[in-house]
């Protein structure tokens, strides 16, 4: 594969499947698609449909394609290739993945999950370019992340590195996906942030409820998300700032382990966090800075990530450049 | 420097300095000579002690020595191999240790602080031999700890990556030394193990007080330190495997924390913990394996230390034998 040679990057997620040519050394999307996923359909459909994708693109473009890396939405052995399962499409479970693109592209795949690629993309074709170490986190329907440590993504032993959405913050909190009480996930992911908006609107008084700007965004308690709360707190609105304040007092305490275990120069925020407003994010490092290490409060880098909704195309680039192990 | 060189290992500690002569080769200690720390002599004294001991290790051995690597106890600027502060002693705010100690005994030197020099010295020549990555944790007077991956200590963009006892695990917890509430330090080093078993015998009623184990071993109430909580629970006194089951508890919050998100194959506790008893290893490693990721039981790896109070001479020779960034 020469330098100027385009990757194609593979987004397999819980609910759409993009495909896009990434010239790496530009940084730029060159071309992408994208299609929403028939869960039952199951992999075999999923895989027919990317593979259709990929082979577009490929038609489509009059550069040299040299690799694949595909970014799976789900737990994978990175080394041998292989999804090991998936949470939201049935038939994944042991398959060959890389191995079957592949064959079927005739181009040198690899494959990674989706929380490392992205914190990989963001690495190298996002908000983390140009520093020396930096830790990822994805704030979306869970809490995934990420470490890339000089330029290599540092998996762990078992593939769990940065699995910081289950880190303890509260010991006896509220319970998490994975069964225990007080994860990072089970207080400040999306499903958590909707919870703790929704418990502090019933248990407001009236006039203060039917006036939240939560509430006229939803259009009910029931229907109010994560993404009413911060829509709500980023125009001002006093019980969701309040009730986001908590969160990000969760969310802060996580930040700072990481950075008092990982140390890394920045932190990316991924996900839904990455579309907060800037005033929630300055609210957030000043929450970060209250309850770090004393004396470590000005070295604190917290950044959106840049990506967005390409972030999974960009991981797949990113990966295919990973030096290997 | 030839494979076969010996190397010079400086532990200076906050009430001993101790130096050996390390073949790397053989893993072996050759030599070693270790004398209290004066802190009124302040940085001076105890450099000019280092270096007599040093050189007496030198005179007597008919081997070549290839280098020097000093630990030092407490914060150190390792690339410029200066000292950034001492807590123990006066005079070494800013000591540029490395190049003063090369210059003396002539040979290359470089320097770290004590918890990464531990790490590196468990990895290369204890408990972590042979293992791709490997956390540690000291627990003593304080909590500190190190990264190595792949062979690498993994510093942090500002020094501070494995600084685990001021992981937040249990927040609004007992007040730690940074001045926050909850730290790891602050719930299970020495000190704070020593004050939950003096608060549980305190509050114990006579007759359980009076038969306990660990009021036997002090002599009194107020003497019972950490030491005689471990051994009279190493004897299966009641009382202080009750206070330490809660101790672990918390302890174990955080080793699951670092293990899902540094997830290294191997974690090693050293310091105090290296001496407890295998029954109350155990213990902890249940402990854990009750609080950590669901799934994830199996694949816990934990290691006491096997440098004993050797392992600040290693942490030196081990420090020579890190590749440099």
């Amino acid at each position: 594969m020469s330098d100027r040679s385009l990757l194609i990057g593979l987004d397999f997620g819980g609910t759409k499947l993009a495909a896009g040519l990434v010239d790496p050394a530009r940084g730029d999307l060159v071309a992408s698609v994208r299609r929403p996923t028939e869960p039952e359909g199951g992999a075999t459909l999923a895989l027919a449909t990317m593979l259709e994708m990929a082979r577009e693109l490929v038609a489509n473009t009059p550069g040299e394609v040299g690799g694949v890396g595909i970014n799976f939405g789900g737990p994978v052995d990175a080394a041998a290739g292989v999804v090991l399962q998936s949470h939201h499409v049935a038939g994944w479970d042991g398959f060959p993945l890389a191995a079957r693109v592949g064959a079927a592209l005739g181009l040198p795949t690899t494959l990674e999950n989706d929380a490392n690629g992205q914190a990989l993309a963001e690495w190298r074709f996002g908000a983390g370019r140009g520093s020396r170490s930096m830790a990822y986190l994805n704030v979306g329907t869970g809490i995934g992340g990420g470490i890339v440590l000089e330029g290599r993504l540092w998996r762990g032993a078992h593939g769990m590195a940065g699995e910081f959405g289950h880190m303890v913050v509260r010991p006896g909190g509220p319970v998490c996906t994975c069964g225990r009480g007080g994860c990072l996930e089970a207080l400040a992911a999306g499903p958590a942030m909707g919870r703790r908006a929704r418990a502090a609107l019933a248990a407001a008084p009236p006039e203060i409820r039917d006036r939240s700007a939560m509430l006229r965004r939803a259009g009910s308690v029931a229907a109010v998300t994560g993404r009413e709360l911060t829509g709500a707190a980023a125009d001002g609105d006093t019980l969701a700032l309040e009730v986001l304040d908590a969160i990000f007092a969760d969310l802060a305490l996580g930040i700072a382990n990481i950075l008092s275990g990982v140390d890394p120069d920045l932190l990316v925020l991924g996900g839904g966090a990455a579309d907060w407003a800037p005033t929630l994010f300055a609210r957030l490092l000043e929450g970060v800075r209250t309850v770090c290490l004393p004396g470590t409060e000005n070295q604190i880098a917290l950044s959106p990530a840049a990506l967005g909704a390409d972030a999974g195309i960009f991981g797949g680039a990113a990966i295919v450049l990973q030096p290997r192990a």
